[in-house]
């Protein structure tokens, strides 16, 4: 394989492909995709309809993302799991023999919270390497909201879920940027004169949007992220806090 | 006006326009456009290029950017600014009369310490506001050096150059994002095991890399830096920097 391109193809929406994006897939020789029922279907489903949505005739080489072992401890299971992926891929592209670039559709930007990068470095032998950058939920959050990141000339903390819960809010923190929330950490927090920009599906047809003073709506969230999880059989939420707001 | 559209361009390369910014500012009836001298004249023209080259007909609503008063304090500085800047906005919008949306190309993503935002909430009557999220500096950052913007599970800071250099390395962090930074307060940190990736330009035919441990990096990056600077009359970076990478 000539190159590895990973493109950071947005959250959910076709709209936010970028023009680097697009020229990537399209010009791909190969793009490796995970087949349906293999990661959450809606989100697979997406990637081949944004493919075909573009003209691609890229060849597609599928590979069915390995089950993660539920037993070792945390560090090392990602690292067993990690491998297992790049096994796949591999097994993959020697049957798809590549002839050019190979694309990956990442979710979101290649940089965020995202294993790609970590994976694509143990392909033996590792790729030459190129990064599209993509829209990401924070930014998919913030616009769907029209407010800014940062408070004027301030600084954000982008942390996760479990972070947040095990370290409470951080010291001098501003604003509060939280991804990979599976269990709703906003709801333990102190309130602090807090106030909470929440997002889920963003950029989806599902998308669902909520904010306020965080004692008014960390309960009204939870709910509502109970309901859609429900609902759909898996949820993406993000959200923004910010102190004094 | 119908609404005001915030259009994140992203940082210079045409390539980071997202379809749903294309498509913003193909439908909008007028775009709001800092006249060339007024701004960084390059920053300028590429506004111009792109716009020319997505085949937009909107109709262009030049303004100049105000002066900034240097004499009041950086706050109030600052406030008085960007009242400026809407005043000047509504005189061009009552020139132009537009009969549909009103776009506004924003440099990299209009979230990430940037003033449109704040800005467009001075206007009288405050218009209906869509934000279009664009790659950031730090996406094109992270994916020029095509390395993940957090650590495994990590979180990220995410500051200026001026907190930096007051504040010194921030506490626990594991990664910081430096926006911002007109003087290099990378060169004014303790050598902790840090690390760093450093770009200018990014994005842009000047696009300049570098990246290592910071004590080796630091004075390199500083004198390429001021070189760059000279050469060009400008410069815009950032860098990241991480612990014990
Ligand atoms: C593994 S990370 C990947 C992030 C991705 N690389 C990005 O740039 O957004 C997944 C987390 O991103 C957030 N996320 C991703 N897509 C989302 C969406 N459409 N709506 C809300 N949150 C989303 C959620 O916090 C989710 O737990
Ligand atoms: C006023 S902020 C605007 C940031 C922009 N909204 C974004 O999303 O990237 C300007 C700062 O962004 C960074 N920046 C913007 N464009 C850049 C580029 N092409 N290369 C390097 N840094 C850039 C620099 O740190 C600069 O001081």
């Amino acid at each position: 394989m000539r190159e590895l391109v990973l493109v950071g193809i947005g959250t959910g929406a076709p709209g936010h492909l970028t023009d680097d994006g697009r020229d990537a897939l399209t010009r791909a020789d190969v793009v490796l995709l995970p087949r349906k029922g293999s990661d959450k279907a809606a989100l697979a489903e997406l990637r081949v309809a944004l493919l075909r949505s573009i003209g691609s005739s890229a060849r597609i080489a599928p590979f069915d993302m390995p089950n993660r072992n539920e037993i070792l401890p945390y560090e090392e299971r990602v690292e067993r799991w990690h491998d297992a992926i790049a096994a796949v891929w591999a097994e993959a592209l020697r049957v798809a023999k590549p002839q050019g670039a190979v694309a990956l559709m990442v979710w979101g930007d290649p940089g965020l919270y995202d294993s790609t990068l970590r994976i694509a470095a143990r392909l033996d032998p590792v790729p030459r390497l190129r990064v599209i950058p993509g829209i990401t939920a924070l930014q998919a959050l913030t616009a769907a909201h029209a407010i800014p990141f940062n408070s004027v000339a301030g600084s954000v903390l982008v942390t996760t879920g479990r972070r947040l819960r095990t370290e409470g809010w951080p010291a001098n923190a501003e604003t509060v940027a939280v991804m990979l929330d599976g269990d709703g950490a906003f709801a333990a927090l102190p309130d602090q004169g807090l106030h909470i920009w929440w997002g889920a599906y963003l950029g989806m047809t599902e998308q669902i949007l909520d904010a306020g003073p965080i004692a008014e709506a960390a309960p009204r969230i939870a709910s509502a992220r109970a309901a859609a999880r429900l609902r759909h059989g898996w949820i993406m939420d993000t959200y923004l806090l910010r102190r004094g707001a």
